[in-house]
């Protein structure tokens, strides 16, 4: 290891933050706690942190590639991984290429209806409010990101979800909807942070429709272990 | 009257909208009727049609005159106007100068706090959805107007504001947030339509901060119909 881990940072609800002995750097750990319904369900996924550290980390090497700056930095073992140490913008952002979830719900549109054109939100990265959508007006008269900062999120999500389609159309999923977090570099950098997996991402079979995805354990269907794991094996090989 | 009024074609919470002679022109009835919590506080205010009728007349001209184009044709009488007929563009657009209202309740700022920036939003005028708050990449998606309809509006939207901020605070009224709607000619134009009054818009007296608006009918606080005649008089004369 390049870097010699030091004491947590912070504990969220699926992974652990680590500093280390450089100050730039920080290790995250990947843990198999799952919660659901803005954490009132609350559970484990076996195995989950295994496949979303490595996924994630794979994912964000072939983006890089493409040219999408990212934290990744080195996988360490099955759980754990240095990243970039980045000031988390405090915005979720939301790719939408077909409706499901809460925006079915919401807007009357039914599960599984594509849309002509994809769809970009933000909510407002706010536990204490509940994660609120929001839009960039919002963003920037609350101070959250500046104007240049959301061109640039806006730009790199649509160039991810692009990307994304294709890898993982190329292994028979379809890519539904996700969310994704960046962050701050020192100098003011904008790179992708946080993770892209199958907790924060809708992921169906390109044939049968099945979830392989967290809604498994959101909607009690079951399976969710397994459906984690055939992603892996698809994507990873 | 230029056009002959002709049968009642929609009845909405707040106004009557009647065919003419000329079906490019619909004319408009003022009510005193009041509703409120998605309709589900109902009464009314004294004499609001005439308020409601004037004001939105009298603002219209105003717009035009700075060359934004509006639905105003002619006032007939204290509540009946003829306009233009339009195909509403399904989206409420809301412009927030000040936190108030909603806005407050869901992000966690106190009324009355000032934006940096002006804040603009679409809801999706459906009743049945309960106009659900979305961004114009749900209304792309979902087909409720194209990119150029949008940037249209947003543009008159923010050039409505700095226009109305000016006028009200002539009248010592601090604009705080107001909603718009637009129309569709049937040559594709879009124009203002639907009404600017105490109901579509927060007004407080710039001096003591009182309500001059239908959150006084809102929130149980009486006074409203003196209000809306305050109103009418500071800005009517
Ligand atoms: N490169 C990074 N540098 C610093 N913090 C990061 C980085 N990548 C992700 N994070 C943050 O680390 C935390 C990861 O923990 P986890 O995903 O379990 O949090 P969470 O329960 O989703 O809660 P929340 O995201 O609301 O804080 C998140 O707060 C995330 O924003
Ligand atoms: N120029 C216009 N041509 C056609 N319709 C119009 C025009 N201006 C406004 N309208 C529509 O006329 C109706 C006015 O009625 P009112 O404001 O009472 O409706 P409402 O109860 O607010 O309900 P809703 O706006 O949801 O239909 C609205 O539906 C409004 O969108
Ligand atoms: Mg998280
Ligand atoms: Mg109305």
């Amino acid at each position: 290891m390049k870097y010699e881990v030091k004491k947590q940072m912070y504990e969220g609800k699926a992974k652990q933050v680590f500093a280390t002995s450089d100050p730039s750097i920080v290790m995250v750990h990947y843990k198999d706690d799952a919660t659901a319904g803005d954490g009132e369900k609350k559970g484990t996924i076996r195995d989950k942190g295994i496949v979303n550290n490595k996924l994630s980390n794979a994912l964000m090497q072939k983006l890089e590639k493409e040219g999408i700056p990212t934290h990744y930095v080195e996988e360490i073992n099955d759980r754990d991984t240095f990243v970039k140490k980045v000031e988390i913008v405090p915005l979720e952002v939301i790719i939408r290429n077909v409706a499901a979830g809460h925006f079915s719900l919401r807007m009357g549109v039914p599960e599984g209806t594509p849309f002509k054109t994809p769809i970009l939100e933000f909510s407002y990265k706010n536990d204490d409010l509940h994660d609120p959508f929001i839009n960039h007006y919002y963003a920037l008269a609350l101070d959250l990101a500046t104007q240049k900062e959301i061109d640039t999120i806006t730009k790199y999500s649509f160039k991810i979800n692009e990307i994304l389609k294709k890898i993982l159309l190329d292994a028979n999923i379809r890519l539904i909807d996700f969310k994704l977090e960046f962050g701050r570099l020192p100098d003011g950098t904008i790179i992708l942070a946080d993770e892209i997996s199958p907790d924060t991402c809708r992921f169906w079979d390109a044939t049968t429709g099945a979830h392989l995805d967290k809604d498994l354990f959101r909607r009690d269907m079951g399976g969710e272990a397994d459906a984690y794991q055939e992603v892996m094996k698809r994507l990873l090989g």
